[in-house]
């Protein structure tokens, strides 16, 4: 059975767009599409092009016997920008402000047309960085670490609030909150991460750092690195943070009586 | 600026699967492509085309003011019967049992490539019955219930074990374990679902079913309906289930003692 090309370049984004930081030898593309390796070549110098023209990310050919082609994420600035802007648009709402003065975010960290969003805007930023895992704490930031490492193609690496018999002999340690100055404790399980690897923190929001601090020493049980923190709100009313870097793309700086909340792109996002 | 039909093939096809269940107007694609109405629809043919031939899901032109292009995802059964029996493999492995005889599948749960194949074999089940919402419960089936949500375009709700300060005023009803008989409590945000939603329950694991009995009667609570219950391993040991239907993968009945996990696919799997 043979394929128009046009048919070819739907399934060949597909296939790519699933398989993200990982090499596809062509021969499976030869086998699947029961055409001759200078098709395929043909087919992909097209879509290296139309994922250029639409910042749909980065299609690379790489040569040898090792070689084939590879899809790395990436955006669309503007595009970015602007459902940054909407994003603060959604928050900005006195209906989110509750008893605590806590701004209720729920809905939108679950919300898969939100996260699919920020997670690609985040992965971006560590995409081609070598990650071995993506490291989240439990539970409002699992979907958006989820998603970063959807994208970055690695494993997600989940850190508890307590011991858990279902994972073997873990790991914990205790960190003291940033911004509550209350001693609390994280839990991983020793099969987790593998020494030596490359991580990065994603969480939903951050005030003082604490529990990124947190896991940083964690890692250093695990004689892993963590590489960058990835951050969807930054509660900036904290200024004096526990950690030196962080990407955030969200800046959140409290509500006034009126129930105006201050929600504005981050300034990664304004220098985009 | 014009684009080739091969570059509007690979756009449209990214776009078309990043927006899982949602009706696209034409004059979003006319716009984008700077092309006619005529030349988007002979692309959509094409990609009907394609994505049948290679059991990429379903897309469905939509006549009407209202109208336009819609992509429903879906399977091929061949690959997913693969899947399952690779996954399968995977776990029977003598070095994931750990005392107290459960079996380590934390590893799994978390892997994009093993999640992103489940949850659209679990998608597929549920695609086109109007669902609001996919409702999980923290912490370990959450990345196979994104994943979820992610393929039929809807919103997530995450059921807590705890009262969280930061989500209002809550709902917590109490349940009893089906397998341990030990009383639980589960807690979920007023805000997290609007009343008359019809919702479907994924976890990772189930033994007697008692969670899935009590989301039941928590979504009572909220005058919304399970409406579905997809599972990726089923404890097929605990023969008595406390609820009536649900769909699962893998079928896991103990293990002896060399080590040998039975692990098998599902009769859902075998007969697709």
């Amino acid at each position: 059975m043979k394929f128009s090309r046009n048919e070819r370049i739907s399934v060949l984004t597909k296939i790519l767009l699933d398989n993200p930081d990982k090499i596809i030898n062509l021969n499976y593309f030869t086998e699947k599409f029961n055409a001759a390796k200078s098709t395929i070549s043909e087919d992909l110098v097209i879509l290296k092009e139309a994922f250029s023209k639409f910042n749909m990310g980065k299609v690379e050919t790489i040569a040898g016997a090792a070689g084939g082609v590879k899809y790395t994420c990436g955006i669309n600035k503007t595009g970015a920008k602007d459902f940054i802007k909407n994003l603060c648009g959604m928050i900005n709402n006195k209906e989110r402000i509750i008893p605590g003065d806590f701004l209720y975010i729920t809905d939108l960290m679950y919300n898969p047309l939100v996260i699919k969003e920020a997670g690609l805007i985040l992965a971006s930023v560590f995409a081609d960085k070598g990650i071995d895992y993506v490291v989240t704490v439990e539970t409002k930031g699992i979907p958006l670490a989820y998603e970063v490492s959807r994208m970055l193609g690695v494993e997600l690496v989940i850190v508890r609030r307590e011991n858990i018999f279902s994972e073997g002999s873990t790991v914990s340690i205790n960190y003291v909150s940033g911004s509550t100055k209350i001693l609390q404790t994280m839990t991983l399980s020793k099969r987790a991460i593998k020494e030596n690897s490359k991580c990065i923190f994603i969480d939903d929001f951050m005030k003082a750092g604490g529990t990124a601090a947190g896991i940083i020493n964690l890692l250093k049980e695990f004689k892993s690195e963590l590489l960058g923190i990835g951050i969807l709100i930054d509660n900036v009313q904290s200024k004096e943070k526990l950690i030196k870097d962080h990407v955030s793309l969200v800046d959140y700086n409290g509500f006034n009586e009126e129930g105006d909340i201050s929600v504005t792109p981050s300034k990664f996002i304004q220098n985009l």
